[in-house]
């Protein structure tokens, strides 16, 4: 796979910038000219840090970046034991949240697990229920795939209208990571599924004991039983030292600390799938078993949390999109509110049901903006607008909130989250 | 892009297994069975730890994962302030290294800069010598792209032999991460490069002020100046805020703490050049600008620090693979010190210049083994053996040993890093 498109997109660069504004084309950034060679006077840094290449073991951020961190709200629970943090999404780059950084959702906090006792169970519906040792998984095939998860309540609060002023909170309940992990199928096919099993439940081991009913079909398609993350052993946070992966669908099957799994011909019913994780419509029904999490995007950059300080002039937009059924060839960006649409130049791989990257390069002449994002799927999926969502699902709900996100960016640069009619 | 090749590669695992050894086909993974539904007994895990999700802002690895750290050879050079520590391959999966772990290699300590403060110029045959803030940097079109860096002395110790028992030691000069950055073209092309140009001139803010001559030809194809990795601002020991990416190249070009790029008609001569990262050959004649990384691979697991506890039956060999000319499409594995070889599964995204995972999974018999793995990348080029290597450069180089490793794994699973003839 090439990683190299600069030719082609320097070339769409400029075009994209005649084609945005009212400037013909882009203007030079305006880096300062130097005398030459003076430049070592200007740059007292030939110093080292600390005792040497001994200091860091497992090395840590940059202190001068310690503003960037999971923040959690905190008067959106009543307890923090189960409670969430968000992705600091608009500090990010490129598609690969970072494992320190990837947000949190517990219903009753970490669990805490020695990995030389950890056990999964396969049970039920099933020739031989099997116990696994960590060390038993790690002898069956195992493959890295990387997939975003996001909550289901990604941007719940946000269905009654604007109200959280950052795309960390509004949209930071995701992340996307490399996982390694054995395909379910796999020890499915150990334990001899019976005929006439039509479903699997996961369990974890937190205090909560999450649970979720999955299509068997599912669970031999795509699903992974996975240990790492990013590279390293997952993060106790995410599940340590196993977490089962569910690619494309809500966060909350993605069940963490996996101890067992039953096998069975029907769904559980269990509390995570009837009074939560459903959609109430205006109606009084509630749409259930909702799993898949449709196409969406965010600019990240500007928005609240990071104005432009530059004035204007040449202006780098960015931000992410994701579908839960596939791929996001094309992303396009408005810069009025959804009158009129430009397409973004994509960058970094693009993978199945992982977050991809976009970026829109203009020259910004300095007049107010309304900054929006559309992401399309491999299916054709087009995200909707808020407006398009209520009309089919109502106020009422909290869960996939898929709408368009506008960010109102005034002549000084600062970025606030509204709405647009 | 589809993440989920499961399906063939399952049929490929049990044909291998079968070629492999002396078993008819793959046994299976002695799971323990279990009484059912008796597992709750088992896993007293419904417990959490700390005070909920405000205990991480930003995260960190499981305490049971303490053992997984960067380690460097004390006696290997005079002075930590100019020293190395070593990738922990062995405990790693994919093809992300972590950035608390990706490898550390100064030659006068790591420099402390302030954001605010920093400077890029570019200077020498250019029409506008130009200084660039890091907002500046920001304002030009980024790209992502996932690159290996490989340290040129990777595996110098083992030049005359099998010295180091561990792949931490032998190959942990490398890392694999997704950089984000600006086409260093684009700054060239905003400085103007003067006819006649043919060299750059990279320069670190560090103590050693690290300077390598890069062909103008490589400045203008593919180098990136990188501001992120894996998401996140680059860590202070990879250059923060600014490091050049040469992909491919040997690690020592990439220049961390990048405050300067000078462009020239020749190249400069420094110490980096003439009296470093030369290979001196039998004759006295050294071979110079040797930049590219040739194919490589090496088996992480099972190796000398993570032997095979589990005994015979099913066991699963897994190893990385990179070339600096492209793509690895193939990897092959022996398990007799070469006399037969078997093609490895490769499982993750195959990217230009990074890091490739394979695996190969097979029934051990407990009898010993000699594990070799084999690069082959998308140019033809096939990993050579120690031996072949050594009849062309002598035994005199320190640098781009790139020979075919061997552990001998005795039938107690323990490994030992061994030469066969």
């Amino acid at each position: 796979m090439s990683q190299n498109p600069t030719n082609p997109t320097r070339r769409g660069f400029l075009a994209g910038a005649a084609m945005a504004g009212g400037a013909a084309v882009a203007g030079r950034v305006h880096a300062q000219a130097a005398p030459d060679p003076a430049i070592t006077e200007l740059q007292p840094w030939n110093q080292y840090l600390g005792p040497g290449v001994d200091a860091a073991p497992y090395g840590m951020p940059s202190p001068h970046e310690a503003h960037v961190i999971r923040r959690n709200v905190p008067w959106l629970t009543a307890d923090s034991v189960s409670s969430v943090n968000f992705t600091p999404l608009h500090e990010l780059e490129g598609i690969i949240t970072p494992n320190g950084l990837a947000f949190e959702r517990h219903h009753a906090g970490v669990a805490d697990i020695d990995p030389a006792e950890y056990r999964l169970m396969i049970n039920g519906m099933v020739d031989t229920p099997l116990v696994f040792t960590l060390a038993d998984l790690a002898r069956f095939p195992r493959e890295n795939r990387t997939y975003f998860l996001e909550c289901a309540a990604n941007g719940g609060m946000e269905w009654r209208g604007a109200q959280l002023n950052g795309c960390q909170f509004t949209h930071g309940m995701i992340h996307n990571v490399v996982y390694t992990g054995v395909p379910l199928r796999l020890l499915l096919e150990e334990a001899g599924v019976q005929p006439g099993a039509l479903w699997v439940l996961p369990e974890g081991a937190d205090a909560s004991a999450m649970t979720r009913s999955v299509p068997l079909e599912k669970a031999l398609d795509d699903c992974l039983v996975a240990t790492h993350m990013n590279g390293e052993r997952l993060r106790p946070e995410q599940g340590y030292p196993v977490r089962l992966v569910v690619p494309g669908w809500e966060g909350n099957m993605w069940v963490k600390w996996l101890r067992r799994i039953e096998v069975g011909d029907q769904p559980w019913q269990h509390r995570e799938e009837t009074s939560k994780y459903t959609d109430l419509l205006e109606s009084g029904d509630a749409r259930r078993f909702t799993w898949v999490m449709d196409a969406k995007s965010v600019i990240t950059n500007p928005s609240p949390q990071a104005p432009i300080t530059h004035g204007p002039g040449p202006t780098v937009i960015t931000g992410v999109a994701w579908s839960g059924r596939g791929t996001i060839p094309r992303v396009d960006v408005s810069l009025d509110g959804g009158m009129n649409w430009h397409t973004a130049r994509m960058s970094g791989p693009s993978l199945d049901k992982s977050m991809h990257r976009f970026y829109y390069e203009f020259d910004w002449d300095g007049a107010p903006l309304l900054l929006q994002s559309r992401a399309m799927d491999s299916t054709g999926y087009v995200q909707p607008t808020k407006e398009q969502l209520r009309h089919f699902r109502g106020e009422n709900s909290i869960y996939h909130n898929n709408g368009i996100q506008t960010w109102a960016i005034d002549s000084d640069g600062r970025a606030e989250n509204v709405e647009v009619g």
